[in-house]
């Protein structure tokens, strides 16, 4: 045994056991008796301190210390694990477990709080959420950026600078893209019956259509959807709106792609470092592409509403054009998660903008409340009726997630990049979409970027895939295209 | 913080973390994908090694010499960590972690040899299995008897030689009471549509009515009835036959018993070594007195007909006592499983005795099918017709499962005790049974076993329930009374 094999059999054993943690997350969400909160909270601060154990043991620095890269799989194992065990041991264990249980209370307390329209009640708990994420990025920077720190939990390597950037070019198009088509009238909306069951019944096709693989995965029913496990077991949830079918079907399409990413890594990287998707906002670069450019064009769209008519009978819609419009509806909304591809990054770098003022202490958690409202307004042109459609929306920052937001812009712009090189490379997609084909482009993004899991950085993975340096502009050129089309702008 | 309670807050954790651990067994019983299979070998093993490696940490048998029971909780507790301790101890990790291993692939050999009806492709598994258990019972015996040794791990304190004694008073009159009714007309079997959903619906409500508490658990469909997991978060799985309805009906009731001793463990003892049934023929015993003696009770049996009726329409029966006959059925058989309240102690004892007889050398692996074929047809009067129906029929012994065989007949001997001391204390339960009201009978079960879990060793748990020395006359006494007055003996 090499110092490498000793390490990767470690880390191999660590990552089954991420796995159990990760499935006892799903588990609470989709199946635990509702009475079992408490005791389950014991179990999993139990795996969290036998996997923060493992990630500091320190075998692993001298293993690190002694290990050699005989090639690119094993590097990228390398920078993997040293990134894991670097940051574990930045952090006092003592502010780690602090971390660890307040947020979980914490979570609980917003929900609350959300129920009850009651900002107050949840402003204490954002305060320690906040400082103790304040005292662990300062931990994580030592003497660097803060925010930078915190945000490479979540997309490794980026930089607030460089996001800064990222939302100055995607804010001044995307708002006169949206002034343009809500000056145009509302499309037609939806309309019928959509039996629950039929729903989940069409959802589990497209998945299906989307390539998703029900031998290793399931879906079930849940309040929020979400995606969870790598390799051989990830599992989606879905939902359903007995008004709104578009809410199930689009939400199971972008968990598809989030369980692609971990169904489609190389079988070889199972339970590795480099066995899952390499960032968040790579991840979410699968699960945009699959939902926007791919199920929200009008080519796919056109085979959809064939399908739509099939199982519901009549929706209110029977012409592609209608139909198109519709499921690339732009209106007001105060909601992020049900925000169309205009204003969702709209949403996000108001966030962002936020968060970091939070973190650096320009913003008093006391004025989140009134700094979040005047931004809206600014932003969106009305004004917030209530605070679960304002600073209370996302659960986020109870859970302490500050410095995840900006990834979700960052997929965006990912999937932007990947969307023009499949469109390159695959000239007939539209015709293989209007036909509820989608082999072809999974089995592109499975080759260009699924695959490699973490093989490389995020911003190379995308690099990589596309053939060009990622930027906003495909993702921009998309969005004006697609809706000058739609709305005739 | 004295040793105690450092003993106590790793015990707590290890509790917790044998808690995930559990459930992962439940999650591959009734919803993992086919294809993770593989994967969770390697997750369930890397959990097997941290509880290994906490169960034999050093600092607990520091913790151990140091500690002291003030209390009898305390000294309950430091018993079951000292007993948990030792006995990792003196099996070599080496020897645990091949255990685990065979083991495991071990019952897949098993159910593809008992679905091709092949005993020769078991033979080879099971050989390796029993040298290795035959090893680690050496090891845990130290020059004791090694069969006490095993069956130490499913009835703390229980001896072969108190066994043969049990099997030998059980014996003479359990074959006189089936040869009795077997000299009588069989009964009327039911007749009728048995639709599934309203056989799991039934089952539901019936496990209401035993006092099973849904908000901290719940049932499923599984290929086999289990109960899985305590405290708050105890899960029960059922199955159906489109032809038999009491095949659902009596398995959830069957496991019912199971859930209910680990639902109602005082909430204090949760995640403690003692929060939890003492021991395998303690559990069975509440198992099987919630099926027989309560819900196969002619009393009991008078409102289930009602109830079967309403939810099913014509089942072929509709007087009480020929219903009471129909749910106490005895008629020849293979399966343990499906045996009677009169056979099923003879099903037991003749695994107990051939259990034995390999674990000691005296009969081995390859003559286990003759000694099987020739000890079922001396014992019940007819010839195995094929292995799935002999010696292939359980999967016991493919996952080292020797000494738990027994304890199911300790069981029973355990609910008759108990029946007889609640009879004595309920004066009015026939009454309170043919209401469908389980309250009193569930509540006194509660305060007389299922709240104290392993604070009181099994034997002494039993005796200090019924305020006598445990015997087999009750449950024998018993039988002979209900079944001479239901087949008019």
């Amino acid at each position: 045994m090499t110092a490498y094999d000793d390490l990767m059999a470690h880390a191999r054993e660590t990552e089954a056991l991420a796995q159990v943690a990760g499935r006892l997350g799903w588990d609470q969400e989709t199946v635990m008796p509702r009475g079992a909160a408490a005791q389950r909270g014991e179990e999993s601060a139990a795996m969290e301190g036998v996997l923060h154990a493992r990630r500091t043991d320190p075998r692993i620095g001298e293993w690190l210390e002694a290990a050699e890269a005989t090639d690119k799989v094993a590097a990228a194992n390398l920078r993997e694990i040293r990134r894991a065990f670097e940051r574990s041991n930045k952090v006092p264990a003592k502010l780690a477990a602090e971390i660890a249980r307040v947020t979980s209370v914490a979570q609980g307390i917003w929900a609350q709080a959300r129920a009850d329209e009651d900002v107050a009640a949840f402003l204490p708990t954002l305060q320690r959420v906040v400082a103790l994420r304040q005292e662990e990025g300062q931990a994580l920077a030592q003497g660097g950026d803060v925010y930078d720190a915190l945000l490479d939990d979540y997309e490794p390597g980026a930089k607030a600078s460089e996001l800064d950037a990222m939302f100055g070019a995607l804010r001044p198009r995307l708002v006169a893209l949206r002034a343009a088509i809500l000056d145009r009238p509302q499309p037609t909306p939806l309309s019928g019956s959509f039996d629950e069951a039929a729903q989940l019944a069409l959802s589990r096709e497209l998945a299906g259509v989307f390539g998703y693989d029900f031998a290793r995965g399931r879906i079930d029913k849940a309040v929020h959807p979400f995606c969870s496990g790598s390799g051989n077991d990830v599992r989606v949830t879905t939902r359903t709106d007995p008004a709104d079918p578009f809410n199930c079907l689009y939400s199971t399409i972008h968990e598809v792609g989030h369980a692609s990413y971990e169904q489609n890594v190389e079988p070889d990287y199972l339970l590795t470092p480099i066995g899952r998707g390499v960032s968040m906002g790579v991840h979410e670069s699968q699960s945009r592409i699959y939902e926007n450019q791919l199920a929200r064009s009008p080519a796919f769209a056109e085979w959809l509403l064939g399908r739509m008519r099939d199982v519901f009978g009549d929706i209110g819609i029977d012409d592609p054009a209608t139909f198109a419009r519709a499921v690339n509806r732009v209106s007001n909304g105060y909601i992020r998660t049900e925000a169309d591809e205009v204003q969702y990054n709209l949403h996000v770098m108001m966030r962002y903008d936020l968060e970091r003022a939070l973190m650096s202490g320009d913003l008093a958690v006391d004025d989140l409340e009134a700094a979040w409202n005047d931004r809206f307004a600014a932003d969106f042109g009305f004004a917030v009726d209530k605070p679960s459609n304002g600073c209370l929306q996302d659960v986020h920052w109870s859970v302490g997630l500050m410095g995840y937001f900006p990834t979700y812009s960052l997929g965006n712009v990912y999937a932007g990049c990947l969307h023009a090189a499949l469109r390159a490379d695959r000239p007939g997609l539209d015709a293989e979409l209007a036909q509820g084909d989608l082999s072809g482009a999974t089995a592109w993004l499975r080759d260009k970027v699924q695959r490699h899991g973490a093989l490389m950085d995020p911003r190379e993975t995308i690099r990589a895939a596309c053939g060009f340096e990622p930027s906003e502009a495909p993702l921009l050129d998309y969005l004006e295209a697609k809706f000058a089309a739609l709305y005739d702008l």
